[in-house]
C-alpha cells in the first residue's frame, strides 16, 4: 500500500479528467465523488474507477460537456435526459431538482435516463440528507446478478441508498447493492487463495460455489439473500424495485439491455438510469431526528454475541474510515492502483500522482 | 385441511369483527384484507390473524370506530394520526391520500401513526397500482429481527411492498419482510421435524441454528442475508430503513418500544406507524408498462439450473395461488385452524364458518 494525500488525489483525478476535455467544474464533481468513496473505506468506487470514465470519454460514449436538461416536470417529479455527461453532472442536476422540489411540496422524486455511471449511491443520497431530508438514491448497472433460479444474470448489482440526518450529529446511512456481495469481495478472496461462502455467486451451472476463481470468471453474482432457500428472491426483487425506480421508469436502458460492464468501454453509450428521492421530515412528527438518534444509539449498545464484534448502526463503517482517512490527510492505494495511476499519467500527460510514502 | 368458500370465509370474518363492535365498513375491510392473504397463499396473514384483531378490540386497545384524521397536510405529504381504529380502515384512509396526491403532484407519501397491523403490506401497494400507479407500503412490527453481531431483537420484520402496473395484463408485485423468513416458516418446519438453514434464526447465544424448536422459542430472527459474511447487515439496514419511514417518521411507537407480538392482546395500544407512497410513472418516460412487461417476460424465460424449477418473477406465486382460489371458489384451512374458528364463533355468538368438506 502507498499513501497519497488526499488533496493530491483529487488533484490528480481532476487532472486525468480534464485532460480529456472535462470542464473544471465536471472534473472536479465528478472527482470529488470519487475521493469520497476512498475517503470512506470503499475504494472499488474511487481512483480504481477513474480509467473506466476516461476511456468512455475517450471513446465518446461519454460526452462530458453536454448540458443535462428536464424533459417534464410535475409538482413533485422530473423527468431528466442526462445527455451523456459524467454520472456526478447528471446526479448533482438531478438530486438538487429533488431537494428543491421536497423543499416545498414534500417529496422530489426524479428519474434520469441517458447517464453513466455515478459512484457511490451513498454519496447522493447523503447530498439530501445535508439539507435535513431523507434523501434516496438509486442507480441501474451492467448484468451481474441471476435472479433466483436462472444460469445467468438479468440485472446489475442496482445499489440503493438511504441517509437521513439525525439529532446530536448522528446519520443514518444506508449504501448497498442488491446482491449479496460486490465482485470486488470475491476477487479479494481470489487473490488470497481463499474460498468464498454459499450464497455469493454462482457457477457455470448455476449452482452457488465456493470457489472464488470460478466465481470471479462467471461473473454471476447472486442476491441479497443467497439460495432460495434462505430467501435469495427477495434480493433479486429488490434489485428489480431499483431496476423498476431506474431504467424502467426513465427509459434508459434497464436489466438485460445494459452493456457489459468494462474498463474499455465497449458497447456504445451506457444510457444508465439513475432515480434520486428527497423527503422532507418536517412534514410528519416533530422529533425524527430524536427518534431516530435514540434508534442508532440503541443499536450500538445492544448485547453482541461476540464481546469483541460490536453491534454497529448502518453507516457506523463508512464514518470510522473517514474519520481515519481525515485524522491522517491521505488515501491508501494498492501498489497494483498506483502504477497504473502513474501509466494513465503518462498518457494524458498530467502531473503524475505524488506518493506520501 | 379443509375448504371453505371463500365468500363464506369472509362472512364470518366480517361477522365476527361486527359482533365485537365493529361497523360494517371497518368489519368488512378488514375481513377483505384478511381473506386476501388466504386467497394469495399467505394463511398467516389470513384467519390466522382475525383473533389477534378481536383481542385487541375487546381490550379496548384497538377502537374500530374511531376516525383516522390528517394532522398535517403539504402538496405531496400528509401526516395521520390512525386513532387507533383497524388496521384496515387506517390504510384505506392513507393510501386513498396518497393515491389522490399522485394524481396531482407525480407523488404522495403518507405516513401513520397511532395505527394496528395492517395485515400484507401488498394489499395495500396493490391499491394504488389498481390505480395506475407504483404503489409501496411499509410497517413496523413488534421486535423479532435481530440486528447484525446483536444477541437479541430490536426490529420488526418490518416488511416493504412494491407494486406496478404493467403492460398485457402484467404486473409487477414485490411484498417481502427484510428478515429471511417469517417465524411461521421456522414453525412449519419444527412441525414437520426438520431442521432450519443457516441465516433463518439464531439461538439464545446469538449464533445461527439448525435447530427450529429452538428457534421458534428463542424468537429471534436473522435478517434477509443471513449471517455477517453473506451480509446480513444488509437486511437489518433495510429493516431500519422501513422504520425510518414508519415509526421514526410518524412519531408511532418504533423499534424496541413496540410492544411485543401477542394474539393476547397485552401491552396497551399497539401505535403501530405505516408509511404509504404512490407515485404516477406517467410522469416520466413513456412507455413504463411495456419495459415492466418485457422485463418480467424475460426474467420467466431465463434458462433455469434446474429444468424442474422455472425462474419466477416476483408476485408470480401468489398470482398462482390466487388463479387457484378463484377457480376453486375456495380457500383451504388446517384443522387446528378450523377448531379454533369455531371456538370463536361460539365466543362470538356468530354463525360458524361453513365447512365445503
Amino acid at each position: 500500500m502507498a499513501r497519497v494525500a488526499t488533496t493530491e488525489a483529487l488533484r490528480f483525478m481532476t487532472d486525468c479528467l480534464k485532460a480529456v476535455g472535462a470542464s473544471a467544474k465536471a472534473a472536479q464533481q465528478q472527482a470529488e465523488l470519487l475521493i469520497e468513496a476512498d475517503r470512506v473505506g470503499h475504494p472499488s468506487h474511487g481512483l480504481n474507477r477513474l480509467e473506466f470514465y476516461i476511456n468512455d470519454i475517450l471513446s465518446g460514449d461519454c460526452k462530458p460537456n453536454n448540458q443535462p436538461q428536464i424533459l417534464k416536470e410535475n409538482a413533485s417529479t422530473a423527468w431528466v435526459d442526462a445527455n451523456c455527461v459524467l454520472g456526478a453532472t447528471a446526479s448533482h442536476f438531478a438530486m438538487d431538482i429533488a431537494i428543491k422540489k421536497a423543499k416545498t411540496t414534500g417529496v422530489g422524486w426524479v428519474t434520469v435516463k441517458g447517464s453513466n455511471h455515478n459512484g457511490m449511491a451513498g454519496y447522493w443520497a447523503k447530498k439530501a440528507a445535508n439539507e435535513g431530508l431523507i434523501g434516496m438514491a438509486f442507480t441501474n448497472t451492467s448484468p451481474l446478478l441471476a435472479p433466483t433460479r436462472s444460469k445467468k444474470a438479468a440485472l446489475g448489482t442496482n445499489p440503493l441508498s438511504v441517509v437521513a440526518p439525525a439529532a446530536d450529529g448522528e446519520q443514518f446511512y444506508l449504501d448497498m447493492a442488491t446482491t449479496a456481495v460486490a465482485v470486488g469481495k470475491i476477487e479479494m478472496q481470489m487473490r488470497k487463495g481463499e474460498s468464498i461462502p454459499d450464497g455469493w455467486a454462482q457457477d457455470p451451472s448455476g449452482t452457488t460455489t465456493n470457489d472464488a476463481e470460478l466465481a470471479f470468471k462467471t461473473g454471476c453474482l447472486m442476491p441479497l439473500g443467497g439460495r432460495e432457500e434462505t430467501a435469495g428472491y427477495k434480493g433479486f426483487g429488490l434489485a428489480a424495485m431499483v431496476e423498476l425506480f431506474c431504467g424502467i421508469s426513465s427509459g434508459a436502458k434497464y436489466g438485460h439491455h445494459i452493456r457489459s460492464w468494462s474498463h474499455q468501454g465497449e458497447g456504445g453509450p451506457a444510457n444508465l438510469g439513475h432515480c434520486f428521492i428527497a423527503v422532507d421530515p418536517e412534514n410528519f412528527a416533530p422529533g425524527f431526528g430524536d427518534r431516530l438518534t435514540d434508534s442508532i444509539r440503541h443499536w450500538r449498545e445492544l448485547e453482541p454475541a461476540d464481546n469483541s464484534l460490536p453491534v454497529l448502526a448502518p453507516g457506523d463503517k463508512e464514518k470510522k474510515a473517514a474519520q481515519l482517512t481525515d485524522s491522517l490527510g491521505t488515501v491508501s492505494y494498492v501498489k497494483q492502483q498506483i502504477q497504473s495511476s502513474q501509466a494513465l499519467a503518462k498518457k494524458l500527460q498530467v502531473k503524475p500522482m505524488e506518493i506520501v510514502n
